[in-house]
């Protein structure tokens, strides 16, 4: 594999017979306030606790355009065949549309927009590109959950991504409640890094995103993070945003309240953090989930 | 059946083909300050929202016992066997043990204590039976939701209790945070009966319990009452308790977090509400679902 023997690999995952918790090597924020548009107590707070909230990022407008292009998508039928549409088998109802940074004008732009991608560089210290980008839509009553997981833990293991430098920001289309499975962080876990046990399945993509297997941490590492880290419930209105680390531990709840959630989510990685091959499974997974396009976003 | 005529069914359900909203008769609060120990605050704010918190019920001594009590109920073969225990099926673990307040001395102690007993009866302002008793285990990573539903309109439709004259308290053996899916209540919905559309299926109770599905309300009737009245997430200490009318709308999510749920659930009805046969049922649930022992409680 494309890994120089003398870049050894800092966190060893689906490899191991018992969890391993490694600490992180890599800085979290590596720029400073003077890049803006963050300032010093925003950007400490990232670092300390792995994340930060946006209370208005996109105006009334935005945010209404956004829903209707959502909805408008979801039920075009060329989109839910897209091999990059994840359709919920039992409702037969769309759950993820990936790639829409390439496919989609409006959510292009959002995407290549200044107050993403200006945060994104300043907390990443360099320029950045997106590794991801995608909207969610979890539905009322019957809104599925996420268990616990680092998205790095993924995109190294499987994207071949070297290290946890890459952040993600998930705009919100809707309000997001205690209630209605929001987003939920433990602090301070991207300070460590979950070594998950056991191989990862051939084509593995295929089916963890409709029901997530490999690379999920043990009921007792989980145990020991939540009472060490606690969980913070990222409540916030439509039109906000959550950016995190990439390494965070997170998980949601589902959702049996009459309220839907969903979001923009797009993830930027350092243009001096660019995958390699996969470092533990055969092959990288396919573009739309993790992009070989490095060009700058933004520019 | 066993409804005199004078007595016409007032909140009829599972007969219409469209969800019918019945604008309550019955009072909510019968009894009054002067027979303590609810003050005339406390009772008015249960009038309006349909629940009360009390922060400390059950001393951390009881709280230990009861703790132990149910760990070793949930690990007894005999009660694993018992048809009056609730196991999923995806798992083989124990969910719920019926009938406790008359198989087990510890439950019964606590059903049968002036702490609980006069609050409920100060409610309902009479004599007050248990109708139904129970502990409810919801664990940590996997526990699973329960949708929107009144449990008047299960007890009057499958038990036949006339009116909604019943009370449930339910003592927390847990802490409960908003994210590990405690008891949501929409505040004030507990004025309004939604009669529920289609036959209650034959022995309903024996799916019913793993499986919801007669008698909850549809998804735009669900929205319209979310939207008017809201929906209060209910958190709380391990040790104190939440008591709710029979009527409210409530239900709970699901949950992910590390931080398993358990409760001692207790149902007492008025001596003045004694059960007939059921109003939408060909017969009544079992004993240990709707007791037809009517000695008053604390006696």
């Amino acid at each position: 594999m494309n890994h120089p023997a003398a870049l050894a690999d800092r966190y060893p995952t689906r490899t191991e017979t018992e969890t391993q918790v490694i600490a992180r090597e890599d800085a979290v924020v590596q720029g400073s306030a003077q890049d803006g548009p963050l300032d010093s107590e925003e950007l400490s707070s990232f670092e300390e606790k792995g994340y930060l909230s946006i209370d208005q990022l996109i105006s009334p407008d935005e945010l209404a355009l956004f829903k209707r292009e959502l909805s408008r998508l979801a039920q075009d039928p060329a989109v839910k065949q897209d091999e990059r549409t994840v359709v919920e088998a039992k409702s037969d109802e769309v759950r993820s549309i990936f790639e829409i940074h390439r496919t989609n004008e409006i959510f292009a732009k959002i995407a290549n927009d200044p107050r993403v991608v200006e945060r994104a560089r300043q907390i990443l210290g360099s320029e950045v590109y997106i590794h991801q980008s995608r909207i969610n839509y979890k539905p009322s009553f019957t809104g599925k959950d996420f268990t616990w997981h680092s998205d790095f833990e993924t995109w190294h293991a499987e994207d071949g991504m070297p290290a946890p430098r890459a952040v993600s920001v998930s705009i919100s289309l809707t309000d997001n409640y205690s209630f209605n499975g929001p987003l939920m962080i433990m602090p301070g876990s991207h300070q460590h890094f979950i070594s998950a046990v056991g191989a990862t399945p051939e084509d593995n993509h295929e089916k963890s995103l409709v029901m997530q297997g490999a690379g999920v941490p043990d009921a007792e590492t989980l145990t020991e993070f939540a009472d060490r880290f606690g969980i913070d419930v990222l409540e916030g209105p439509a039109g906000g945003a959550v950016m995190f680390d990439s390494n965070c531990m997170h998980a949601s709840n589902g959702n049996v309240t009459p309220y839907s959630r969903s979001n923009v989510f797009l993830v930027y990685n350092s243009v001096e953090n660019l995958p390699t091959d996969p470092y533990a499974a055969a092959k990288p997974r396919p573009e739309h989930l993790g992009s070989r396009d490095f060009t700058p976003a933004g520019s």
